[in-house]
């Protein structure tokens, strides 16, 4: 049998990488990458991108062979094809963007589009740690905090293709950290990357090195903005505080987790994205914060596992699932 | 063509209430009611089931143009066709009990199960108020508060069957009222009809009446326990305190909703129960405190409805539903 391939086209706000994959989940090239901002006007950019979409078959040699093209793009409605007020997009804020009919037309390919963490839950059942389930829940722990949501074997939209924003359900009701989003008190001011290493700051504000763990954290020595790696590194090596922001990262997770398996009783909780890394120091704590709030007949019950898509490849093969 | 029907029975922690339903959602016979909590042995009380359906079969001339049996019942598993460990059922606790095994031998027809919330939903989309829809959640606000999500057109179960307990998320993490589940801060601590209730008391406790309202409540007077619809009289009747009790309690479940359209961004959320009785004392503290928590793409765009399911039927119906 001759073997077919997929386009997938990861649009982030700087740049957009393009890959071509097989059916098992191989990037089968150097991925291909443009600039996401080099323009203000959507039309040039999709010039670019169909330009880069159509070199990258032919050097691939896979013209004939493609099935079709998966997108994964910030604020992507699935239903209608369409990126809807992207801020994060020099071409893509204030107005509705026709993707998948734009595109489509110029390349004479099938397009599907979708938001990032809604294409990385289509990758991991496709390729990664969720094939064969029907039921789970996809937590990207990135800059933000996104998610995807598979409940019979689909992922869900809801009634205007936008469902799963679940790092924008509240975790700290009163009093709560300011998101993005304009909101208070939203897991993702909590759980992401940014969120983690505010929490550093809370605590290195608060002299919690000395008060509580009787020594001078190592974090207080770096210069820059501290990030969510300077805290990994100094857990790593043991220093206190720096564990105890991950304990607390993972408590505020985890209880956010506990009201997500009320909802949709997923198989398990798949964790994806930067935070990862830190291995243990995030899981542990997110497991045992989850199973401590769950409701009595989901305890121990709901695995917590890490994303089996290698991270460099993630995104495209998540889109790229998209168009099988 | 030959009219056909269905089963509809309702079991509760007293009463079991069965009735026959037809296409359009009427209920075309007085109901027959036989005691849930009259016998310990499970065998007993399904064989007492078995008797009553099959007379109220023979009483309206049905024999032969049944579809199957629906039953709602505490801790159903749709999955399965199980109750399990219901403590509420005389019968039911700390065990497994195969019910549509064990009826459908009995009866010879098709027996179908789920709890009462989802069997709301599956009533609600087959007669009710969500004749069309594919995404929508339904919130029962009784003794205790029930959930029902529809997504796709399909009631969400979950892995394990037991999907869609909104009750058990958490309205208020910290300093949360005690919950009858055991955990703490659960939103069915605070809007259902006991929730309500007890916030009633709280605020005569601690003098709201006079010390902000500037009047004595007429709550004051009532020397039995108070009730919710205690409660409703009151503010229906211009107390201040009692009105307040009405604002708070849609507080906390428009907060909550807010969270559940960031996960299945549903068309509409259908209210059901005691407490939609209060109209728009409960109704208008909902609506506006769940736009006033949710993400900008959906504010002003969820409507909150009520059931159209008549209440003293609401039961049957919602569990003959399930047998079409």
């Amino acid at each position: 049998m001759e073997q077919d391939y997929v386009v997938g086209v990861d649009i982030g706000g700087q740049t957009t990488k393009i890959g071509i994959v097989d059916r098992k989940g191989t990037v089968i090239c150097e991925p291909l990458i443009i600039r996401t901002d080099a323009h203000t006007d959507e039309h040039l950019y999709f010039d670019d991108l169909t330009k880069a979409i159509n070199k990258i078959i032919a050097d691939t040699q896979t013209s004939g062979k493609i099935k079709g093209v998966g997108i994964g793009a910030p604020n992507g409605n699935y239903y209608e094809g369409t990126i809807e007020h992207a801020p994060n997009l020099t071409w893509g804020g204030r107005k509705t963007i026709k993707v998948t009919e734009i595109l489509s037309g110029k390349l004479g390919l099938p397009v599907t589009l979708t938001n990032d963490a809604n294409a990385a839950a289509v990758g991991e059942m496709t390729y990664g740690a969720a094939i064969g389930m029907k039921n789970f829940i996809m937590i990207t722990l990135g800059t933000g905090v996104g998610s995807g949501i598979v409940i019979n074997g689909q992922v869900v939209y809801g009634h205007d293709g936008f469902a799963g924003e679940l790092g924008h359900t509240t975790a700290v009701r009163y009093n709560g950290r300011q998101c993005n989003c304009g909101r208070v008190g939203c897991i993702e001011a909590y759980a992401s990357a940014i969120g983690l290493a505010k929490t550093a700051r809370e605590y290195l504000e608060a002299n919690m090195d000395k008060d509580q763990f009787n020594q001078r954290s190592p974090l207080r020595d770096i210069n820059a903005p501290l990030t969510s790696k300077d805290v990994y590194v100094a857990a790593s090596q043991g220093d206190g505080l720096a564990k105890k922001v991950f304990e607390f990262t993972g408590m505020k997770l985890g209880e956010s987790l506990a009201d997500f398996v009320a909802f949709s009783a997923p198989q398990v909780i798949i964790l994806f994205g930067g935070l990862t890394k830190a291995g243990d120091l995030i899981k542990k704590p997110t497991e045992h914060y989850m199973n401590e709030n769950l409701l009595s007949i989901w305890k121990n019950k709901v695995a917590v596992i890490f994303s089996l898509l290698p991270e460099s490849d993630a995104a495209i093969l998540g889109a790229s699932a998209l168009a099988w």
